[in-house]
Protein backbone atom coordinates (compact mmCIF):
# COMPACT_ATOMS: atom_id res chain seq x y z
CA UNK A 1 0.00 0.00 0.00
CA UNK A 2 0.99 3.59 -0.31
CA UNK A 3 2.97 4.74 2.63
CA UNK A 4 1.27 7.84 4.69
CA UNK A 5 3.44 11.21 4.36
CA UNK A 6 5.04 12.51 7.28
CA UNK A 7 5.92 11.09 10.65
CA UNK A 8 3.07 8.45 11.90
CA UNK A 9 2.76 7.71 15.69
CA UNK A 10 0.91 4.73 17.23
CA UNK A 11 -0.99 5.01 19.34
CA UNK A 12 -2.45 1.98 22.15
CA UNK A 13 -5.31 3.17 23.55
CA UNK A 14 -7.12 1.48 26.47
CA UNK A 15 -11.84 2.02 26.62
CA UNK A 16 -14.25 0.49 28.14
CA UNK A 17 -16.16 -1.88 25.74
CA UNK A 18 -18.81 0.09 24.43
CA UNK A 19 -19.43 1.33 20.96
CA UNK A 20 -18.83 5.10 20.29
CA UNK A 21 -14.82 5.16 21.54
CA UNK A 22 -13.10 4.71 17.99
CA UNK A 23 -15.79 6.77 17.00
CA UNK A 24 -14.83 9.69 19.11
CA UNK A 25 -10.89 9.34 19.38
CA UNK A 26 -11.47 9.46 15.35
CA UNK A 27 -13.34 12.68 16.02
CA UNK A 28 -10.29 13.74 18.20
CA UNK A 29 -7.63 13.28 15.71
CA UNK A 30 -9.64 14.85 12.71
CA UNK A 31 -9.79 17.94 15.06
CA UNK A 32 -5.46 17.87 15.44
CA UNK A 33 -5.80 17.74 11.02
CA UNK A 34 -4.49 13.70 11.87
CA UNK A 35 -5.66 11.21 9.44
CA UNK A 36 -5.71 7.70 10.64
CA UNK A 37 -3.96 5.08 8.83
CA UNK A 38 -3.97 2.18 10.78
CA UNK A 39 -6.96 0.48 13.56
CA UNK A 40 -6.71 -3.06 15.02
CA UNK A 41 -8.52 -4.23 17.98
CA UNK A 42 -5.91 -5.63 20.40
CA UNK A 43 -6.17 -8.64 22.53
CA UNK A 44 -8.09 -8.28 25.67
CA UNK A 45 -6.58 -9.00 28.95
CA UNK A 46 -8.66 -9.45 31.99
CA UNK A 47 -8.30 -6.24 33.37
CA UNK A 48 -8.74 -4.15 30.46
CA UNK A 49 -12.50 -3.85 28.69
CA UNK A 50 -10.87 -3.20 24.77
CA UNK A 51 -7.55 -1.90 23.77
CA UNK A 52 -7.52 -0.05 20.29
CA UNK A 53 -3.54 -0.18 18.10
CA UNK A 54 -4.26 3.27 16.09
CA UNK A 55 -1.95 4.99 13.82
CA UNK A 56 -1.84 8.68 12.50
CA UNK A 57 -0.29 10.55 10.58
CA UNK A 58 0.09 14.25 9.95
CA UNK A 59 -1.24 15.49 13.68
CA UNK A 60 1.60 18.10 14.46
CA UNK A 61 1.80 18.02 18.40
CA UNK A 62 1.68 14.33 19.14
CA UNK A 63 1.89 15.49 23.42
CA UNK A 64 -1.90 17.36 22.80
CA UNK A 65 -2.94 14.72 20.76
CA UNK A 66 -2.24 11.86 23.53
CA UNK A 67 -3.84 14.06 26.27
CA UNK A 68 -7.10 14.61 24.17
CA UNK A 69 -7.32 11.16 23.08
CA UNK A 70 -7.34 10.75 27.08
CA UNK A 71 -10.06 13.18 27.83
CA UNK A 72 -12.33 11.04 25.57
CA UNK A 73 -15.16 9.49 27.16
CA UNK A 74 -14.93 5.89 28.08
CA UNK A 75 -11.05 6.00 27.26
CA UNK A 76 -8.78 4.67 30.84
CA UNK A 77 -5.45 5.07 29.25
CA UNK A 78 -3.60 6.03 26.33
CA UNK A 79 0.29 5.34 25.37
CA UNK A 80 2.53 5.54 22.45
CA UNK A 81 3.67 2.03 20.93
CA UNK A 82 5.76 2.17 17.72
CA UNK A 83 4.42 1.86 14.85
CA UNK A 84 3.83 -1.64 13.02
CA UNK A 85 5.79 -0.35 10.16
CA UNK A 86 8.80 0.50 12.50
CA UNK A 87 8.36 -2.70 13.95
CA UNK A 88 7.50 -5.29 11.01
CA UNK A 89 8.49 -3.01 8.25
CA UNK A 90 7.15 -4.39 4.27
CA UNK A 91 5.33 -7.60 3.73
CA UNK A 92 6.25 -10.34 0.91
CA UNK A 93 3.38 -12.17 0.61
CA UNK A 94 3.10 -15.37 -0.61
CA UNK A 95 0.42 -16.97 -1.60
CA UNK A 96 -0.65 -21.04 -2.94
CA UNK A 97 0.10 -24.48 -2.43
CA UNK A 98 1.77 -27.54 -2.24
CA UNK A 99 5.56 -28.06 -2.31
CA UNK A 100 6.12 -24.81 -3.45
CA UNK A 101 4.72 -22.21 -1.36
CA UNK A 102 6.94 -23.65 1.50
CA UNK A 103 10.26 -23.58 -0.58
CA UNK A 104 8.99 -19.38 -1.88
CA UNK A 105 8.42 -18.92 2.30
CA UNK A 106 11.83 -20.31 2.85
CA UNK A 107 13.66 -18.46 1.01
CA UNK A 108 11.89 -15.25 0.93
CA UNK A 109 12.91 -15.68 4.62
CA UNK A 110 16.43 -16.25 4.30
CA UNK A 111 17.02 -13.31 2.32
CA UNK A 112 14.67 -11.03 4.67
CA UNK A 113 16.94 -12.34 7.67
CA UNK A 114 20.17 -11.16 5.97
CA UNK A 115 18.66 -7.50 5.29
CA UNK A 116 16.77 -7.38 8.61
CA UNK A 117 20.16 -8.00 10.03
CA UNK A 118 21.55 -5.34 8.74
CA UNK A 119 19.03 -3.13 9.93
CA UNK A 120 16.15 -3.61 7.62
CA UNK A 121 12.74 -4.67 8.22
CA UNK A 122 10.69 -6.99 5.94
CA UNK A 123 8.62 -9.54 7.10
CA UNK A 124 6.84 -12.60 5.02
CA UNK A 125 3.68 -13.20 5.36
CA UNK A 126 2.65 -16.94 4.02
CA UNK A 127 -1.24 -18.51 2.86
CA UNK A 128 -1.13 -21.99 1.53
CA UNK A 129 -4.21 -22.00 -0.48
CA UNK A 130 -5.67 -23.58 -3.61
CA UNK A 131 -8.90 -22.91 -5.53
CA UNK A 132 -9.54 -20.57 -7.98
CA UNK A 133 -12.18 -18.29 -6.08
CA UNK A 134 -10.35 -19.10 -3.22
CA UNK A 135 -7.07 -17.94 -4.32
CA UNK A 136 -8.21 -14.75 -6.37
CA UNK A 137 -10.08 -13.55 -3.29
CA UNK A 138 -6.58 -13.38 -1.66
CA UNK A 139 -5.15 -11.99 -4.32
CA UNK A 140 -7.73 -8.90 -4.08
CA UNK A 141 -7.13 -8.49 -0.56
CA UNK A 142 -3.71 -7.69 -0.52
CA UNK A 143 -4.15 -4.63 -2.13
CA UNK A 144 -5.81 -3.48 1.04
CA UNK A 145 -3.47 -5.50 3.63
CA UNK A 146 -1.46 -2.97 5.65
CA UNK A 147 2.15 -2.47 4.33
CA UNK A 148 1.85 -5.10 1.86
CA UNK A 149 4.18 -4.05 -1.28
CA UNK A 150 5.13 -7.46 -3.35
CA UNK A 151 3.12 -10.53 -3.79
CA UNK A 152 4.45 -13.86 -4.93
CA UNK A 153 2.04 -16.51 -6.06
CA UNK A 154 3.92 -20.23 -5.85
CA UNK A 155 1.69 -23.36 -7.69
CA UNK A 156 1.62 -25.53 -10.68
CA UNK A 157 -1.65 -23.68 -12.10
CA UNK A 158 -3.34 -20.27 -11.94
CA UNK A 159 -4.64 -18.67 -14.27
CA UNK A 160 -8.78 -16.89 -14.51
CA UNK A 161 -10.26 -14.79 -12.21
CA UNK A 162 -6.90 -15.18 -10.38
CA UNK A 163 -5.29 -13.38 -13.91
CA UNK A 164 -7.96 -10.53 -13.73
CA UNK A 165 -6.82 -10.23 -9.94
CA UNK A 166 -3.35 -9.72 -10.31
CA UNK A 167 -3.71 -7.46 -12.90
CA UNK A 168 -5.93 -5.11 -9.77
CA UNK A 169 -3.48 -5.51 -7.55
CA UNK A 170 -0.77 -4.45 -9.56
CA UNK A 171 -3.18 -1.61 -11.15
CA UNK A 172 -2.82 -0.71 -6.95
CA UNK A 173 1.13 -0.72 -6.82
CA UNK A 174 1.73 -3.91 -6.19
CA UNK A 175 4.58 -5.86 -7.58
CA UNK A 176 3.49 -9.75 -8.68
CA UNK A 177 5.92 -12.43 -8.69
CA UNK A 178 5.45 -15.94 -9.75
CA UNK A 179 7.03 -19.51 -9.82
CA UNK A 180 6.97 -20.87 -13.21
CA UNK A 181 3.56 -22.38 -13.76
CA UNK A 182 0.72 -23.62 -16.37
CA UNK A 183 -2.36 -21.32 -16.82
CA UNK A 184 -2.32 -17.41 -17.61
CA UNK A 185 -0.63 -15.86 -14.49
CA UNK A 186 3.00 -15.96 -15.66
CA UNK A 187 1.51 -13.82 -18.51
CA UNK A 188 0.37 -11.01 -16.38
CA UNK A 189 2.71 -11.39 -13.84
CA UNK A 190 5.84 -8.25 -13.10
CA UNK A 191 8.71 -11.52 -13.14
CA UNK A 192 8.32 -15.11 -13.45
CA UNK A 193 10.79 -17.48 -11.86
CA UNK A 194 11.49 -21.02 -12.49
CA UNK A 195 12.96 -21.85 -9.30
CA UNK A 196 10.71 -21.38 -5.61
CA UNK A 197 13.48 -20.30 -3.52
CA UNK A 198 14.56 -17.99 -5.75
CA UNK A 199 11.35 -16.09 -6.53
CA UNK A 200 11.10 -15.65 -2.65
CA UNK A 201 14.69 -14.67 -2.75
CA UNK A 202 13.74 -12.28 -5.95
CA UNK A 203 10.28 -10.73 -3.74
CA UNK A 204 12.83 -9.97 -1.10
CA UNK A 205 15.59 -8.16 -3.33
CA UNK A 206 12.75 -6.13 -5.26
CA UNK A 207 11.60 -4.32 -2.49
CA UNK A 208 14.62 -4.26 -0.01
CA UNK A 209 15.90 -0.63 0.50
CA UNK A 210 13.24 1.15 -1.22
CA UNK A 211 12.23 2.99 2.35
CA UNK B 1 -6.51 -11.21 19.47
CA UNK B 2 -10.22 -11.78 20.98
CA UNK B 3 -12.23 -12.27 17.89
CA UNK B 4 -15.29 -10.10 17.40
CA UNK B 5 -18.65 -10.79 18.91
CA UNK B 6 -21.66 -11.56 15.97
CA UNK B 7 -21.12 -11.30 12.39
CA UNK B 8 -18.52 -8.62 10.99
CA UNK B 9 -18.78 -7.05 7.16
CA UNK B 10 -15.93 -5.83 5.59
CA UNK B 11 -17.00 -2.88 3.42
CA UNK B 12 -14.62 -0.92 1.40
CA UNK B 13 -15.08 2.75 1.50
CA UNK B 14 -13.28 4.63 -1.60
CA UNK B 15 -13.50 8.43 -1.02
CA UNK B 16 -11.53 11.49 -1.71
CA UNK B 17 -8.58 11.97 -0.07
CA UNK B 18 -8.88 14.47 2.93
CA UNK B 19 -8.97 13.83 6.62
CA UNK B 20 -12.11 13.64 8.47
CA UNK B 21 -13.83 10.70 6.11
CA UNK B 22 -12.66 7.89 8.66
CA UNK B 23 -14.49 9.93 11.43
CA UNK B 24 -17.69 10.85 9.69
CA UNK B 25 -17.77 6.77 8.77
CA UNK B 26 -16.87 5.77 12.54
CA UNK B 27 -19.91 7.82 13.32
CA UNK B 28 -22.09 6.76 10.87
CA UNK B 29 -21.11 2.92 11.83
CA UNK B 30 -21.70 4.07 15.48
CA UNK B 31 -25.34 5.03 14.93
CA UNK B 32 -25.99 2.00 13.31
CA UNK B 33 -25.06 0.32 16.63
CA UNK B 34 -21.61 -1.28 15.47
CA UNK B 35 -18.40 -1.40 16.13
CA UNK B 36 -15.67 -0.77 14.39
CA UNK B 37 -12.45 -4.59 14.89
CA UNK B 38 -10.02 -3.22 12.19
CA UNK B 39 -9.37 -0.27 9.53
CA UNK B 40 -6.52 0.00 6.69
CA UNK B 41 -5.94 2.23 4.24
CA UNK B 42 -5.58 0.97 0.90
CA UNK B 43 -3.68 0.90 -2.17
CA UNK B 44 -3.91 4.02 -3.91
CA UNK B 45 -4.75 3.28 -7.56
CA UNK B 46 -4.26 6.58 -10.09
CA UNK B 47 -8.04 7.00 -10.28
CA UNK B 48 -8.93 6.66 -6.57
CA UNK B 49 -8.62 9.11 -3.67
CA UNK B 50 -8.57 6.91 -1.07
CA UNK B 51 -9.28 3.70 -0.19
CA UNK B 52 -10.17 1.91 3.03
CA UNK B 53 -10.79 -1.28 4.22
CA UNK B 54 -12.92 -1.19 7.65
CA UNK B 55 -14.61 -4.55 8.94
CA UNK B 56 -17.69 -3.78 11.47
CA UNK B 57 -19.20 -6.32 13.93
CA UNK B 58 -22.66 -5.97 15.61
CA UNK B 59 -24.40 -3.95 13.09
CA UNK B 60 -27.77 -5.49 12.38
CA UNK B 61 -29.07 -3.60 9.05
CA UNK B 62 -25.89 -4.46 5.96
CA UNK B 63 -27.80 -2.46 3.33
CA UNK B 64 -28.83 0.18 5.53
CA UNK B 65 -25.37 0.77 6.74
CA UNK B 66 -23.78 0.48 3.02
CA UNK B 67 -26.28 3.06 2.07
CA UNK B 68 -25.66 5.30 4.81
CA UNK B 69 -21.46 5.27 4.51
CA UNK B 70 -22.49 5.95 0.58
CA UNK B 71 -23.69 9.26 1.61
CA UNK B 72 -20.78 10.04 4.23
CA UNK B 73 -19.60 13.39 2.71
CA UNK B 74 -16.32 12.18 0.87
CA UNK B 75 -17.00 9.03 0.43
CA UNK B 76 -17.51 7.71 -3.64
CA UNK B 77 -17.84 4.04 -3.40
CA UNK B 78 -18.40 1.63 -0.64
CA UNK B 79 -19.03 -2.26 -1.66
CA UNK B 80 -19.11 -5.34 0.27
CA UNK B 81 -15.94 -7.33 0.24
CA UNK B 82 -14.78 -10.68 2.18
CA UNK B 83 -13.04 -9.95 5.93
CA UNK B 84 -9.96 -10.59 6.72
CA UNK B 85 -10.53 -13.47 8.39
CA UNK B 86 -12.64 -15.05 6.07
CA UNK B 87 -9.57 -14.45 3.48
CA UNK B 88 -6.61 -15.32 5.66
CA UNK B 89 -7.66 -16.59 9.08
CA UNK B 90 -5.95 -17.06 11.90
CA UNK B 91 -2.47 -15.69 12.44
CA UNK B 92 1.24 -18.06 13.62
CA UNK B 93 3.45 -15.35 13.84
CA UNK B 94 7.39 -16.60 13.68
CA UNK B 95 9.83 -14.46 15.09
CA UNK B 96 13.60 -14.76 15.81
CA UNK B 97 16.52 -15.35 13.58
CA UNK B 98 19.06 -17.64 11.77
CA UNK B 99 18.06 -21.05 10.52
CA UNK B 100 16.04 -21.81 12.89
CA UNK B 101 13.38 -19.11 11.62
CA UNK B 102 13.08 -20.36 8.73
CA UNK B 103 12.33 -24.15 9.40
CA UNK B 104 9.91 -22.65 11.62
CA UNK B 105 8.31 -21.29 8.78
CA UNK B 106 8.81 -24.02 6.52
CA UNK B 107 7.13 -26.58 9.37
CA UNK B 108 4.59 -24.15 9.63
CA UNK B 109 3.21 -23.43 6.27
CA UNK B 110 3.48 -27.48 5.94
CA UNK B 111 1.10 -28.19 8.38
CA UNK B 112 -1.27 -25.15 7.44
CA UNK B 113 -1.10 -26.21 4.09
CA UNK B 114 -2.32 -29.53 4.99
CA UNK B 115 -5.36 -28.02 6.93
CA UNK B 116 -6.21 -25.46 4.59
CA UNK B 117 -6.44 -27.85 2.07
CA UNK B 118 -9.21 -29.50 3.95
CA UNK B 119 -11.12 -26.03 4.20
CA UNK B 120 -9.47 -24.15 7.30
CA UNK B 121 -7.75 -20.92 7.35
CA UNK B 122 -4.69 -20.56 8.48
CA UNK B 123 -1.72 -17.56 7.48
CA UNK B 124 2.17 -17.72 8.78
CA UNK B 125 3.55 -14.72 9.12
CA UNK B 126 7.39 -14.50 9.67
CA UNK B 127 9.70 -11.44 10.97
CA UNK B 128 13.31 -12.71 10.61
CA UNK B 129 15.08 -10.60 13.33
CA UNK B 130 17.40 -10.64 16.06
CA UNK B 131 18.74 -8.38 19.14
CA UNK B 132 16.82 -8.16 22.16
CA UNK B 133 15.24 -4.63 22.46
CA UNK B 134 13.77 -5.44 18.27
CA UNK B 135 12.96 -8.61 19.53
CA UNK B 136 10.96 -7.61 22.51
CA UNK B 137 9.19 -4.75 20.76
CA UNK B 138 8.04 -7.66 18.07
CA UNK B 139 6.78 -9.78 20.69
CA UNK B 140 4.47 -7.02 22.59
CA UNK B 141 3.52 -6.02 18.91
CA UNK B 142 2.00 -9.34 18.57
CA UNK B 143 -0.82 -8.59 21.18
CA UNK B 144 -1.91 -6.03 18.83
CA UNK B 145 -1.70 -7.76 15.43
CA UNK B 146 -5.32 -8.27 14.00
CA UNK B 147 -6.01 -12.43 14.09
CA UNK B 148 -2.76 -13.61 15.84
CA UNK B 149 -3.35 -16.31 17.93
CA UNK B 150 0.43 -18.78 18.50
CA UNK B 151 3.64 -16.83 18.83
CA UNK B 152 6.61 -19.23 17.97
CA UNK B 153 10.35 -17.63 18.88
CA UNK B 154 13.06 -18.99 16.88
CA UNK B 155 16.97 -18.85 17.76
CA UNK B 156 19.54 -20.30 20.05
CA UNK B 157 19.36 -17.43 22.73
CA UNK B 158 16.26 -15.02 23.87
CA UNK B 159 16.12 -13.53 27.64
CA UNK B 160 15.52 -10.55 29.64
CA UNK B 161 13.05 -8.07 28.08
CA UNK B 162 12.05 -10.70 25.64
CA UNK B 163 11.02 -12.70 28.45
CA UNK B 164 8.93 -9.88 29.73
CA UNK B 165 7.37 -9.64 27.05
CA UNK B 166 6.28 -13.25 26.33
CA UNK B 167 4.34 -13.26 30.17
CA UNK B 168 2.65 -9.93 28.87
CA UNK B 169 1.38 -11.36 25.52
CA UNK B 170 0.25 -14.69 27.60
CA UNK B 171 -1.96 -12.57 29.61
CA UNK B 172 -2.97 -11.47 26.70
CA UNK B 173 -4.45 -14.67 25.61
CA UNK B 174 -1.59 -15.19 22.90
CA UNK B 175 0.04 -18.58 22.63
CA UNK B 176 3.66 -19.10 23.36
CA UNK B 177 6.06 -21.74 21.43
CA UNK B 178 9.87 -21.59 21.45
CA UNK B 179 12.55 -23.86 20.04
CA UNK B 180 15.13 -24.83 22.53
CA UNK B 181 17.53 -22.44 23.17
CA UNK B 182 19.49 -20.39 25.74
CA UNK B 183 18.25 -17.53 28.38
CA UNK B 184 15.11 -17.49 30.10
CA UNK B 185 12.17 -17.92 27.37
CA UNK B 186 11.80 -21.59 27.57
CA UNK B 187 11.29 -20.51 31.28
CA UNK B 188 8.19 -18.44 30.26
CA UNK B 189 6.61 -20.19 26.96
CA UNK B 190 3.97 -22.48 26.68
CA UNK B 191 5.81 -24.78 25.06
CA UNK B 192 9.64 -25.71 24.10
CA UNK B 193 9.89 -28.07 21.12
CA UNK B 194 13.30 -29.03 20.51
CA UNK B 195 13.01 -29.54 16.59
CA UNK B 196 12.45 -26.17 14.90
CA UNK B 197 9.82 -27.77 12.10
CA UNK B 198 8.65 -29.84 14.67
CA UNK B 199 8.03 -26.09 16.61
CA UNK B 200 6.16 -24.53 13.59
CA UNK B 201 3.66 -27.97 12.75
CA UNK B 202 2.72 -27.55 16.80
CA UNK B 203 2.04 -23.94 16.32
CA UNK B 204 -0.20 -24.90 13.72
CA UNK B 205 -1.80 -27.89 15.18
CA UNK B 206 -2.38 -25.69 18.38
CA UNK B 207 -5.43 -23.50 17.02
CA UNK B 208 -6.13 -25.52 14.20
CA UNK B 209 -10.22 -26.45 14.45
CA UNK B 210 -10.97 -24.09 17.25
CA UNK B 211 -13.13 -21.23 15.41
Amino acid sequence: MAEPKGQVVGLLVSSDDKPGVLYRVAETIFRHGGNITYVAGGAKRQEVGAELQVEVSGAPDTEQLMADVRAVEGVTHVSLVPTLQAVYGKRVIVIGGGAQVGMVAQGAVSEADRHNIRGERISVDTIPLVGEADLAAAVRAVAHLHRARVLVLAGALMGGDISHAVREIRDAGIIVVCTSMAGSVPDVADLVVGDPVEAGVMAVMLIAGHG
